[in-house]
């Protein structure tokens, strides 16, 4: 049996490259107190077109390296490797001996959406792919079956102010057709179903008006790892703020100068790794 | 007697520069349906070390403008200018006839911070000139005697960011500082007292901890402006997005380009205007 996770062990966080990294932005934010370590697989990126069991082998490799540095909990910071692969490496993190908790996005913004709404009336705003695979769908109407939602796909909304171009009029107008079924459905809370999509929450807050309660993955997800640490009293028991670090599988000069964009604070220690390039079936 | 102001002009907003953009970007997120029209004054920046009767005087001038062109309410987008001329400027366009209401920051960020606090304990970051004119104090004061302000002069807070250079590890330890007190003090609610600090507002977030809530010029104008505006009977009958422009007094491609950042949203028309190089005294 592996040695049971210590409150002041650091909560662990992946995705397929610096899009995590607004994911743990709002974390940070939001648990100031806790230790991160963020690994990005950016060798390996994107995730967006590989087969399930491709990302549940590399979820179990992140896993591997995030658990053997004593991750106490492990955010899965990234859509396509929680639609193929959460239930996968809960169930292969809790067959390992670890009382870790594996937390992925999609599940917390439902949740929350479901718990924040007032008419009934939920939007998602997210990438062809997800859309495609039905998750928010699944998720918000196993909350509340009697939701009326209505999901879009954005195919050109993560581009958009992530590069730190400023926001042109042909944006604007972009964004406007994507909210365009949001407003028609007239709902009053919208969850934003990319980890790109906080760059430009300002801009969907001012089309969509500010009766609309925007839900990002970060928020959301903070206060499930909160709930998720409070129960396996595993909360830090620091009260200042905590460190947080970064792992690479690619450039780390790359990853900083692109992933300080995403974090909007420092990335001191950056450290860049290894996977076996060989995936076990 | 001036016409009366319609409910679909729009409300005009002025600063020394760009430093009001951030104002306006709250007030496009918050109140999206209206029209605005801002007026940077970068000919004249910076507003800092002017004496009372010139920047009551060039808030005269500005007004006059914005007046001419219609401006059903203005809003003045800078602390400077608040401090020395806003019940100067409010007399002056109620003499001139006009029922429009002349709005500043402080006044609106007090109010809201004494009904957001619920320990009394409110704090104020600021720049020095802003804190040595105890205008935070007295507002706050005057909504509520009884809570205990802790303010703090943050003489090089409004550079960081502002320039889209990342965060750096000095940027995060100069602002720990600037929190100290407030986090010594136990404060529930902090006013970000200057236009510059949305840029930080993550940051300061993450170093006051997530219990405490932050008040942006912005946030708090706006919701004055929604209540002036319905007294009048002057909030816009439109129910989509409304139009904004731009006046600037000095170098508009500089404008623009500078103050995209700072806006976060296209800024297309902006006409070059001059004012009255003699300043009446």
């Amino acid at each position: 049996m592996p040695a049971a996770p210590q409150s002041t062990a650091p909560i662990g966080v992946f995705d397929s490259g610096v899009g995590g990294l607004t994911v743990l932005h709002e974390l940070l934010v939001a648990l100031p107190q806790e230790d991160f370590l963020y690994l990005g697989d950016c060798a390996r990126f994107p995730y967006g077109d590989r087969a399930p069991a491709e990302l549940q082998a590399f979820s179990r490799q992140i896993a591997d390296v995030l658990l053997e540095r004593g991750a106490k909990l492990i955010v899965v910071a990234c859509n396509s490797a929680t639609s193929s692969a959460l239930e996968h490496l809960a169930a292969y993190v809790a067959e390992g001996g670890h009382a870790v908790d594996v937390i992925g996005v999609v599940g917390p913004e439902s949740n929350l959406a479901v718990a924040r709404t007032r008419n009934g009336r939920i939007g998602v705003l997210a990438t062809p792919a997800t859309v495609a695979s039905g998750a928010y769908e699944r998720a918000v109407l196993a909350s509340d079956p009697l939701v009326k939602l209505t999901t879009v796909a954005c195919p050109q909304l993560a581009r958009i102010s992530q590069d730190g171009a400023p926001i042109t009029e042909d944006d604007v107008d972009l964004a406007r057709t994507y909210c365009g079924p949001l407003r028609e459905a007239g709902v009053d809370t919208a969850i934003l179903g990319c980890t790109h999509y906080p760059f430009v929450g300002a801009l969907l807050q001012r089309l969509l008006g500010p009766q609309v309660t925007l839900i990002t993955s970060g928020t959301a997800i903070a206060r499930r790892v909160q709930h998720a640490l409070s129960t396996r009293e595993l909360a830090t028991p620091r009260s200042g703020e905590g460190r947080y670090s970064f792992l690479c599988t690619g450039d780390a000069a790359a990853f900083v100068e692109v992933g300080s964009r995403f974090l909007q604070l420092p990335m001191a220690a950056v450290e860049q790794i290894e996977l076996p390039t060989e995936v076990p079936a």
